[in-house]
């Protein structure tokens, strides 16, 4: 089986994916969404806890309070104190974290699969009864902006900040996920705490494991975790349906942004709006990017860096949310090239545009694709990473052979088409680095 | 069998590693060295062509050339044009890439088992027979400089550098790997060809494959593609002997060295030499980084981030060479905040120099480190790297049940025993930020 719908109100499903694991799904009565993927042979197991709220939703007072929540989560529950918390992860030796997204929040665990237990009590205890003390709230504010410090010393953080928001502008995804110094310096614990209330309950919940699990035992050992720690599941609820697709108005919020920094290199970056996480094009993007700017024969690694020595580092990208997307091309090079690479950048798009690719770079891209798409699903954290956003994303779950095809399918017309659409969208330059705007004042429009 | 001696002058053995997989070596009368290991399931393989010469092996005029060589042997070969080798691996979607170290240089490529053939024969290629054409070579140098600006323009990058320089000081593990804007600027073509035909012969190369490998077919494969580029496999020669500890002198860089910046954080090393790769204390070093700087719950992490809330990132490190080695501490903080931070890393690790670690501690740590160093080695690289290691370092195969044996072997006053002697060590201090030498001085000794 290749595709599969989950529908919301449905139990119960079971079906086999490549390479033979058995993956397994059940909505409980609460509304909790349970996945699992059973690989055979496997002696570890990747475990997440998400919820598909992330930095899109916070609302005014709230910027960055998903993020802090994140933190928050590791400080404390009614029976566990922080140390407790850390002890637990530690002591299994699994790596265990969480991550904020714009659109949803993910704690996960990679442990021996005799690990499991403890692994599911601990998060399960986090999602569902922390205190968010006061005092731990006000320990963790500082902290929060070193993180932000942190990532504002990195100039290639910055720039991908800043391309969002000059792409998408005043839309919720335009905004950084973490917040800025000022709404993170001003945000209360009462706002957090709203945030926490509103957001993590049965029904908002998707548990996916990968490797060497049990779909039974998991159940138990969730439904276990969520009630002892305070969680009545006895209360039925039907799951959130998947965010809507109500796209929000994108106005875009700047043609050219050049953030001055005394650093090295230019970290430039140049694109448009992309395409949506469930666009149908997806799939010649998936080529595009390939053939643009994937790996070292891509036409953007070749011409900039082979050919002309330009720069280090050179790729084009897609990010795509559920009601809006960048695509961009990125290059970090020295001041003094600043221009010539911008332009060179934007002309291998225009070239597609007008030329398409040739057979070979469809054919190469295939391959590297389906290679990329074969090894990615070796490991326990990508399979359950598959669950978790089939679930929470697109609602079916797609199998390695199905998606490849997918790939397969996609022709040299699609791929120019493509490009054309793109070049055509209104363009965002940014650049962060020891550069004056005259230099892009002439790929402005 | 737990531990395997690999003496260079024995050409074949086999034993069963961890998990049942089998471990094959063989040295071939050209003194190229092959190790496999064959992952029962797996259908991916990782395979790394190495050489024992790192930045560490450069004369006077030729600083930066082992980095600049590794970059160059992607650009054309005899039969091969640079485009031809990107192609050659963009087309299997495998992983490929190069490491340069301070003691060696790897090639590797994560490919589908069906693709190791090109991946053997594309890589043999670019170590045989590179032609180091004079255009590529200047082509080449530009893009270096950009990598250099790049790791210039990240703070974490910059005070690990300066960190090695200051404690090891003219050592020449003390020297930035990929060289200066000054050493690679001034590089000839003719000292990298000088570089590349000195160390990379048969004698030199260690060839390390794990997961769905069969050692005689990687045999066949790797003799027909270092034969078929260039290589007389009929010359007999030795294997290099290993690194011999002829230890060169270290003689401390500088007490303080502060790096002025105007970003937003201070990022601040302390610390001193380390263990080298082989000290029988490096078990009772591992428990040690553990308990002081590893995960959430160490003491650095404990102390620095969650009760004071002073840094986001905390830690403790040992990076050992065969000759010289770095033990540090970490932590990126506000620049108002350096002179506490810097007080607190130094008076945790005189903590435990004073009073040792609890057993509970040691208890955590031991666990801790059994179960990441049991899911570590569930990924192919990791199996690789550990076989390629054991050839060109340790001169011996040490399983997983062995060395997690010698993790529960550490005792108390070892841990203790080993703060006391670190902390009694000439000191270094690096920062790189926005603050003055002044906040540091009375740290100073």
């Amino acid at each position: 089986m290749t595709e599969v719908i989950l529908p919301l109100e449905q139990s119960d499903l079971s079906f086999t994916a490549s390479g033979g694991s058995s993956v397994r799904r059940s909505v409980l009565p609460s509304g909790v969404r349970i996945l699992s993927e059973h690989v055979p042979g496997s002696q570890s197991v990747s475990v997440s806890f998400s919820v598909a709220v992330g930095s899109r939703d916070e609302t005014n007072n709230h910027f960055g309070s998903t993020h802090f929540l994140e933190h928050l989560l590791f400080k404390g529950t009614k029976t566990r104190s922080a140390m407790d918390i850390a002890v637990a992860f530690d002591s299994v030796g699994g790596s265990s974290n969480a991550s904020t997204g714009k659109e949803h929040t993910s704690y996960y665990a990679k442990v021996q699969d005799k690990a499991l237990p403890i692994a599911v009590e601990v998060i399960a205890d986090m999602l569902t009864s922390s205190l968010i003390d006061e005092t731990e709230f006000e320990n963790e504010r500082p902290v929060i902006l070193e993180e932000l410090a942190m990532n504002d010393d990195d100039p290639q953080d910055v720039v991908h900040e800043a391309f969002s928001t000059a792409v998408l502008g005043d839309h919720p995804l335009g905004r950084p996920i973490g917040g800025t110094i000022e709404t993170i310096t001003a945000v209360s614990r009462a706002a957090v705490w709203e945030h926490y209330q509103n957001n993590y309950r049965p029904q908002d919940l998707v548990v996916a494991a990968a490797g060497s699990v049990d779909h039974q035992e998991l159940i138990k050992l969730v439904e276990q975790g969520l009630s002892t720690a305070g969680w009545d599941l006895g209360l039925q609820a039907k799951p959130v349906p998947r965010r809507l697709l109500n796209p929000a108005k994108i106005s875009r919020g700047s043609k050219l942004t050049v953030i001055h920094r005394p650093i090295s290199q230019v970290n430039i970056m140049v694109g448009s709006e992309g395409l949506y996480v469930d666009d149908p094009r997806r799939y010649a993007m998936g080529v595009l990017n390939t053939v643009l700017g994937g790996g070292m024969s891509s036409r953007l690694f070749q011409e900039i860096r082979e050919k002309r020595g330009l720069a280090y580092s050179v790729y084009s990208f897609n990010q795509g949310y559920s009601d809006a997307a960048t695509f961009g091309l990125y290059a970090g090079c020295s001041p003094a090239k600043a221009k010539e690479v911008t332009e060179l950048m934007i002309a291998e798009l225009d070239k597609v545009a007008q030329a398409g690719i040739t057979s070979e770079e469809l054919a190469l891209a295939r391959g590297n694709i389906s290679g990329s798409l074969a090894l990615k699903f070796e490991t326990n954290q990508s399979r359950m990473s598959r669950l978790a956003s089939a679930e929470i994303v697109a609602g079916e779950f797609m199998d390695l052979d199905e998606t490849i095809e997918r790939f397969e399918a996609v022709e040299l017309s699609q791929v120019q088409a493509l490009a054309q659409d793109l070049i055509g969208l209104p363009r965002s330059i940014v650049a962060v680095g020891d550069v004056s705007e005259t230099m892009f004042e002439s790929f402005v429009r």
